[in-house]
Formats: structure tokens, sequence, C-alpha cells
């Protein structure tokens, strides 16, 4: 699949302007890096308290229905991207029709919609989890046989760190969890007996060349991550599989600018891919302290044009999320040695809100488990 | 000297405030060192395209005389530091009967003066090149047999990159050049027979604390810095003994924040301070990269009252400044391996404008002399 941009893409130098849909931690750390290269950032967000507002040249406080005001936005900025993977498919449209959007809409109306995304895998010939859909009785009925229990059931478009999802432990179960997300259109996935939860970030230039930082680990707790250990422990068989996978989706796709893949490793050293996010993502943030170019830089070169940025790691790296009141612990925290601390300057901690994150460095090869 | 801050200091934590003076590349980057901590930066500057407003909270237009702007400003910020040595005493003075501001006005203003600052350092053993001031045509004479030829003049105050400097290459050329410096307080400084340019980015904490980056060699052409090699290769005396002048320093000025310490090796092997700089410094800017945490986010600890951060060097480093036109070769430079490419935002490439470096990474002992 090749698709065409509505503009053909033109670099981007030092004094453009990139607009960035979305303000939380993700569009700040975009607009930081950003401004490394001398680009400025306007960042669209309907939220008036965006953490993205404290850092950029312009913002704009409207929603993604606002045809108007995205308008005005897109003849603002040479070209436009976005943090997040529910930008609503009328605005991608919208933008698009005036400037470059990338990653393209179309990748991203894919990837917004578990079923599509998992079945435009599954047509690559690349492995995932079982799944099926259900947005009917009839597809309810079908999708148990193909599937099994235990699964978990998700609404097929939105929701994120296990919103929206319901466990299915046994088959009479089924209909009741359908009924519990409002019957809107879901997908039925399988439970797989997995070791560990591996992610690749990978990117793709304007020019059709990709780069994939190292095959790293994620640690999980209620649904949310905690951890990443960059690189994974893994055989070199298993790294080569997983870039193979993500290089093949990033063409596929004809994909600019950063995508993650999030895997599963199985108890006989399978690899299924679990999601895709069509953005930079928090199994990346290591790379600001551990790369000459962080995943934000190498998504902000692609979409705009620049090569892409090197992605050899020069330490190991240990990457753990600041959720809610843990972020009041940076007094301890700024003292560790090899130490750096990030806040997203959120304002209110609620309980599992992303705060910021640390990370910790270690010589290469150092790097210990836990 | 211990001096007392007109308000004692109390950490400055996530979603605080810094009120920084200046709005070049050093204000720039301190604010998005800012930013990584979830500090919010308020910008002071009398240019309206100060390239530090396309990545701060708030800014303010105001030239440094506008002691309602001062007062205002400093009601809104929780800190107050500043990006350059020349901030006048009047502003500082305005601002720190409001906030704390920090580095302490009292050594701002000794720094200030290269007369008081190299009496300062030589007070405290601390050798330096040979100096005289000449502010009277009794001074002009006394000067010359202290001194010698050739000398330099320089305007005790103001100038920077060369700026406001004579060369007097005999005796009887000194005079003409005090009348070209309009016969304005000068310092005449001998010639050193130095081998090269070193300096210590050198850091206090509000609690005393001490922490140097690794001592390292500059290169200058056209009395711009060119590159900076980090580290310096040098000997553990010569090391120890750069590290103990800045600490000497640090703490006569009861500093808070980062200070920069320039010295000449001379032939034999012995280190005279030529220049101290009270804020962050081009020679350090290698630290964003090669270190966990930088001279800007090492300089906003210090002044929000944070733990000083680790200085460890993970990579050794090459710092290269754009000048001018030489911005324009970021498609180049982008592509280079562990290279990281900054720009600061600047309008116009006027001829040896500092318009961005490059910061090319080695592993530990790699990193080649030139």
């Amino acid at each position: 699949m090749r698709t065409m941009d509505a503009e053909p893409m033109r670099p981007v130098g030092p004094g453009g302007t990139i607009g960035i849909l979305g303000g939380g931690q993700l569009g700040r750390m975009l607009a930081m890096a950003a401004a490394r290269l001398g680009l400025k950032c306007a960042i669209y967000s309907p939220e008036p308290e965006s953490p993205a507002f404290q850092v950029c040249d312009a913002h704009v406080v409207a929603n993604y229905s606002d045809t108007r005001a995205l308008e005005k936005f897109a003849r603002s900025v040479d070209v436009v991207t976005y943090e997040f993977e529910n930008v609503p498919g009328d605005a991608a449209n919208v933008l698009s029709a005036l400037k470059s959007v990338q990653p393209n809409p179309k990748a991203l109306s894919i990837i917004q919609d578990r079923f599509s995304e998992k079945s435009f895998a599954r047509g690559l010939g690349i492995a995932t989890t079982p799944f099926a859909l259900i947005d009917s009785q009839a597809s309810l009925e079908a999708a148990l046989p193909v599937v099994g229990v235990p699964a978990v059931l998700k609404t097929s478009r939105l929701g994120y760190d296990g919103k929206g999802q319901q466990i299915v432990r046994t088959a009479d179960q089924l209909a009741g969890a359908w009924d519990g997300l409002k019957r809107v259109p879901c997908i039925l996935e399988g439970f797989v007996d997995f070791t560990r939860e591996l992610s690749v970030v990978a990117a793709r230039g304007a020019d059709g060349q990709t780069a994939c930082y190292d095959l790293v680990e994620n640690r999980h707790e209620n649904h949310i991550l905690r951890t990443t250990l960059a690189p994974a422990k893994a055989s070199a068989r298993l790294k080569t599989e997983a870039v193979q996978i993500a290089e093949k989706l990033l063409d596929a796709f004809d994909y600019v600018g950063v995508m993650a893949v999030e895997m599963f490793e199985t108890r006989d050293g399978r690899l299924l891919v679990n999601e895709i996010a069509p953005r930079v993502h928090n199994s990346g943030h290591w790379t600001i302290d551990a790369c000459a170019v962080s995943q934000f830089e190498q998504h902000i070169r692609a979409v705009c044009g620049w090569p892409l940025g090197d992605t050899t790691r020069h330490s190991d790296a240990m990457m753990t999320n600041l959720l809610g009141e843990e972020a009041g612990s940076w007094p301890a925290l700024a003292a560790e040695p090899a130490t750096a601390v990030h806040h997203y300057g959120k304002g209110e901690a609620r309980a599992g809100r992303k705060m910021g994150h640390v990370t910790r460095l270690y010589p290469l090869g150092t790097r210990p488990e836990e």
C-alpha cells in the first residue's frame, strides 16, 4: 500500500513551524525536541491547561470538531502531526486538505480501530494475538470458538491504559461484558501465555529510510506502564525479528514519523503484535537520555523531512514512570547518580496519572534486570 | 565572604516559575532544561524577537531600566536568574528586594568588572594573567611597567567575543588605544605565553554543595569559541587544580548556580584564570548530550534549591559552534552518526552570530583530538 499525500513533503528547516494536535506530555516532549532543532511549535488542544502550552511558541484552545479553528491552525503551520492516536478522522481530513499531515491519515484510521489494525498486521503475515470482531449478535456467537476463553473484550476504538476493557473468563460472561461496553463495536482478544511484553520504537523518514531503537522490555502495573528496560535481554534472532515486524508495518503504511509496536513474547519464543501506536510512546522515553537523538526528535525529523537520526544507544537505561503522588519524590530522585528526572508540568497529581518519569543510566552492558 | 540573601532560599519544585533575564540561546536552553523538571519559565528581555520566547510559559518585553516592569516580573516568579553577566546593578537590586536573585548580585557586580573580578581571584591566591587598572593618566603610566607589552587593553565593563578590546604592541600605542576606547575605565592585560585555553563549568547548590563537569579544552577563531573538546587531555594534577580554583571561587562568592572559569595553561604547566562567567557557558553545551544532567539543568537545580545533579560524563564529546551561514548545513549535520544538532531559533544568520551548535559523541576514551 502506497498512499499519496495531499501535498508533497518538502523539508521544514529551522525557523519553520510544526502544528501538533494534543497538548499532553507527549506533545510537550515533541515541542521540546523541535525547539532543539530551531523549529517552532504550535499546539492545538481542547484543554486550556495543557502541559505542552508551557513550552511552545503558539497554542490554540479549541475542539477537534471545530473546522474553522482547524483550518486556521493548518494555515499557520508548515506541517501537522499529533501526539495521540484518537485524532478524529474528520479533523485529520480537514487538516490534510491544507497541509501535510504525518503520520498519514490513512495509517491513522487503520490503527485507530483495533480490529482493522490487527487485520492489517495479519494481512502482512505478522503474528498477532487471536482476535475477532464483535459488532452483532451473530459475530458475538462466532467469536468464542475462534478466540476461546479466557479473553479480553475491548472497544475497537478509543480506550487506553486498560480503560474500555472487560475480562471474559467463561463463555457465558461474554454477552454481559459486551452489554457493559454498551454494545459498541468490540474486539475479543484471546489471552496469550506470554512471558513478557516487548516493544520497538521505530521511525520512517519522508525518503522511506527506516531506523529502529533497541528492542526494550516493558513491565506494567494495573495496566499502566511502570518500567522500561533498555535494551531487552534477548537473542539476536528475536531482536532481528522485532525490527523486521516494525519495518514491514512502516513500509506497508507508507508511514512517516515514529511508531511504536508492542509485542508479546510467548513461552515458546514467538513474537505476537499486541498493539501499534502511531506516535511517540512511553516505552521510548529512555531515548531522551540514552541516545544522541531521542524518539521525540526522531519524530520531528521525520515529519519535517530531515534525515533520520542515529538510534544508537550510548548507555543502558531503565525508565520508570512517576504516577500520581510519586511525582512528589523529586528531591530524593534528583539526588540519585546518573539519573535524569522528568516532570510534565501537570497540575493535579491524580492517582495513576502520569506526572513524570525518571531514566537511570548505566554504562553499556551493566544495567541490572530489576 | 558570605553574603546574605534578601530572602532565604526555599526549594522551587515542579509547577514553580523561574524568572530569567535575557532571551538569547542561553536563556532558551535554560528554559528547556527547566521544562524537563516541570518548572515554568518567564523570560524578561528588551528584544521582541528573543529566541527564548519560543519555548517559555510567559515573557515580558521591557528594558532593564524599567523599574515597574522589573517589579511586576519579580512578583510573577518564584526565583530570578539571568543568562548574561551584564545585568545592570540597579535592575539586580530592584529584583532582589522582592525575590531571591541567583547567582547573588554581589557576585555579579564583582564579576561584571574585569578589574574587580581579577583582583578578587588574586585575593584568593588564584593566579591570573598580569593586569592593571587604567582609569586615569597616572594609572595609565603606572600600568606599563607592571604588565609590559604586548598587552590587551579591554574595557573593564561590558564587551564580549573580542568587542571592546585593543591590542597594544608597543608602549607608545597605549595612550592611543585608551583614546580609542573613549577613556572609559579599562584593564590592561599582559599577553601570556599559553599553550591552550581550558575551562571548568562548575556549580554550587543552595546548600553549599559543589559539583564540576570535566575540564575541557576550548579552541577559538577570531575571538569566538569554535570547538570544545570534552574532556581536555590533561594530567590528573591539572584537572584537580582546575576544580580547586573553581570551588574556591564558588565558595568565596557564596555562589548559587553555574559558573564557568576560563583558564590559560602556560607553557610551564600553570593555570592562569582568564575570565569568570557568572552563568551557563558556551564551553558547557556538550553537557546536554554527554551527561545525565546538563549545565542548564544544573543551573536551574541550583537556583531552585534542588540537589545538584551528577556531572559524570557518559560519553566523550566534541562541541562545534555553528556561526552565521554555517547553520544552513543542518541537512548534512543531521545525517551524521552520534551527532546532536542544536539550533537556537534565531532569525537572521549574520556573520559570526552563534546560530546553533553540534555535539558529536564518542564512547569514553575514543574522541579524536581534532
